[in-house]
């Protein structure tokens, strides 16, 4: 088995019996039942996905930020030189951008790792080389990346997952940076979820009207000429999914072992999307995908086959989830939403996922800084699990007794 | 001058310069402008109350459970007995509750102050004896307190804010324990908003229909007989406040000085809330709140009096902030609002104080529990502008440049 199948292999499903006993648990504190609303679901969750209740504190955490290029920059999705993606590379080297402060307020390390950048980057401590290809091909006239190349870019993320785990990391939170890189995730968002492209397709860092609506139609001609869900023309921008949504799109695991995963690319000729065929899913990050959006999923992947939670940051995150899903869904026990961002198809990705993001803030600045600022809140819902009294314990009455 | 008068006195409203500069410098950050969403407010909020850019580190934080007990309980609102206010107040003590857990998640202290519990309790660490009374009395016929009883708890809850900022804290954090407090928080609510009783009457930690319609009526009863706003039957419970929005109610600040906060309590004969009258913030207080409202009214007075910023908890601290507000509404520039509850009530007194709550998870607990939650986000806000590079310093291009 290849690296990718073997971690695919290696994921299990939340655990029945870990689940019902942290239920059990959490009804047996000194509060309401059911007074922590979404974090006590949270402190279940990761205690199936742990198999054992209460489930590990996650931390410390670890930040790995991905970064790489997109081709389709040349089509004008963004107000940002391409040479920004660099840039910011240096800056999270030096410490400079949101998200290192945000992981010194949560006690997270942070790795950079160039799976894609279109430049040389110099050796730097904190910064993981494992890059793929100077940047994607221009996705909105043909595939993005080869078939090879989401492969490699799969294990570098696996690789990271690994690494960070082995250093002693208990917890991994995702991250991006690159410039166009909410272009392609519209795309992902898409093909996964049978939305339409002006549903799920938002203003990125910040475009105005005219990019966003060039945007969009950059979105349905990739989605068309790549043979993908998503890609025919539609109704208002703002209206329902062409009636496509649960009809349309792949389904969470849609062809994910059919014909095995090494052949999942050179599958899929049977038919249209139309017609019902199920996408292998690492065609469709190859067709629309990037670098840090394979990278990402393998990095989710490789933190679920080794028991590690995973904290979702935004839409990059949210959109290489869908492929992480598709290529074995039991990994979504694994992955806890950190945040919704301002981007509309991070909701319609969070839906699709049966997730429900912790922090809503209108944050859309990606690197990770959502999926930071969730990490106290996890431990937070996980640190009841082990420090709360019980009735019994504290002689507190209990109504319910 | 008495200790309540000076406290609301010396509180200042935000500075324009610092609130000014503070968006400046967001804005010359290494990030998309205004991609922190929420969060940028938040720090330029902060800047404004220290009248300083950028505005301290909001860290460390203390917490203080304000615990007291209500003679509403007989109405049988909760299902909760009344000797759970001690036995949490043990287990706050002891480390035990969910408080504990969060606070040592975020670093901060714990304080648990008897401003009224209905039994003595033994001295122990961390326990800060200043009982008014032994419990209020039952609001729903007549006064909970007299005039005395609310400054004496009011002045309380500013001493506790003196001596932990003494101590060192650098951001006050609301917390409460009082078995039946949710249904003086909803009466608050309806006398400084407005709003229909059924419209923000909840379930507290968990009541049946039954109880629900009981405590409705019970907080309509109060209002009733002590002659506050709020107290006519209405329409459906669902529907809007009776057509008193933005009309009916007690708007922030109303009446604070218009007498002079000694006389507020001996004035307001002059006519029926009906008929316009602003009933002095005192006398409500006086005749639906619980000791640990106006404590809390109280500690937010007094942390912002002396400059340092107040997380509000949920719906027990929203009340209690509407009644601060009322007595000084410059607070309001020094209050974040932790979290929005599962409580209706809270909703509307955030809306009322225009506040916008960081976490929404359907928390439903209080002891501080929400408040504490935001504390990492709100530090996380302040770092950003502390330590993330400027395009400038950073050579990164910036778009707008």
């Amino acid at each position: 088995m290849t690296i990718l199948e073997q971690t695919v292999a290696a994921i299990r499903p939340a655990d029945p019996a870990a689940l019902a006993a942290a239920r059990a648990h959490q009804d047996s504190l000194t509060k309401p039942r059911g007074a922590l609303g979404v974090l006590e679901e949270v402190a279940v969750r990761l205690a199936g996905a742990a198999a054992v209740s209460p489930p590990p504190l996650p931390a410390p955490a670890a930040l790995a930020i991905f970064a790489a290029d997109h081709g389709v920059h040349a089509q004008g999705v963004t107000p940002w030189p391409q040479e920004v993606t660099v840039q910011m590379v240096g800056n999270f080297l030096a410490g400079g951008a949101v998200a290192n402060a945000f992981a010194a307020q949560v006690g997270a390390s942070v790795t950079v790792v160039d799976v894609g950048v279109a430049a040389d980057l110099p050796p730097a401590p904190g910064l993981t080389v494992s890059k793929v290809a100077y940047g994607t091909a221009d996705l909105s006239v043909g595939p993005a990346m080869t078939a090879e190349q989401v492969v490699a870019a799969l294990e570098a993320g696996i690789a990271v997952a690994r690494e960070l785990v082995d250093q002693g990391a208990r917890c991994l939170v995702t991250g991006d940076m690159g410039i166009a890189n909410t272009t392609a995730s519209a795309a992902l968002i898409c093909a996964f979820t049978g939305k339409d492209a002006a549903a799920v397709t938002g203003r990125g860092t910040g475009v105005d009207d005219e990019t966003l609506a060039r945007k969009v139609e950059v979105v349905r001609q990739a989605l068309r000429v790549n043979g993908l869900p998503g890609g025919r023309e539609s109704g208002p921008a703002a209206g329902p999914a062409s009636g496509r949504e649960g009809a349309g799109g792949l389904p969470v695991g849609a062809g994910s072992f059919s014909g095995g995963l090494s052949g999942g690319l050179s599958e899929g000729t049977e038919g249209t999307p139309e017609d019902g065929r199920a996408v292998p899913p690492l065609e469709v990050l190859a067709a629309v995908g990037g670098l840090e959006h394979a990278a990402i999923a393998g990095f989710v992947l490789g933190g679920a086959a080794l028991g590690v939670p995973v904290i979702l940051d935004g839409v990059i995150a949210g959109s290489a989830a869908l492929a992480a899903a598709a290529l074995a869904p039991a990994v979504v026990d694994h992955c806890v939403a950190g945040h919704r961002s301002a981007e509309p198809g991070h909701a319609a990705a969070l839906d699709h996922l049966g997730l429900r993001p912790l922090v809503e803030l209108e944050l859309r600045l990606g690197e990770g800084s959502g999926g930071l600022l969730a990490h106290p809140l996890v431990c937070a819902a996980v640190r009841v699990m082990h420090e709360v009294a019980t009735f019994d314990s504290a002689g507190v009455t209990d109504k319910e007794a």
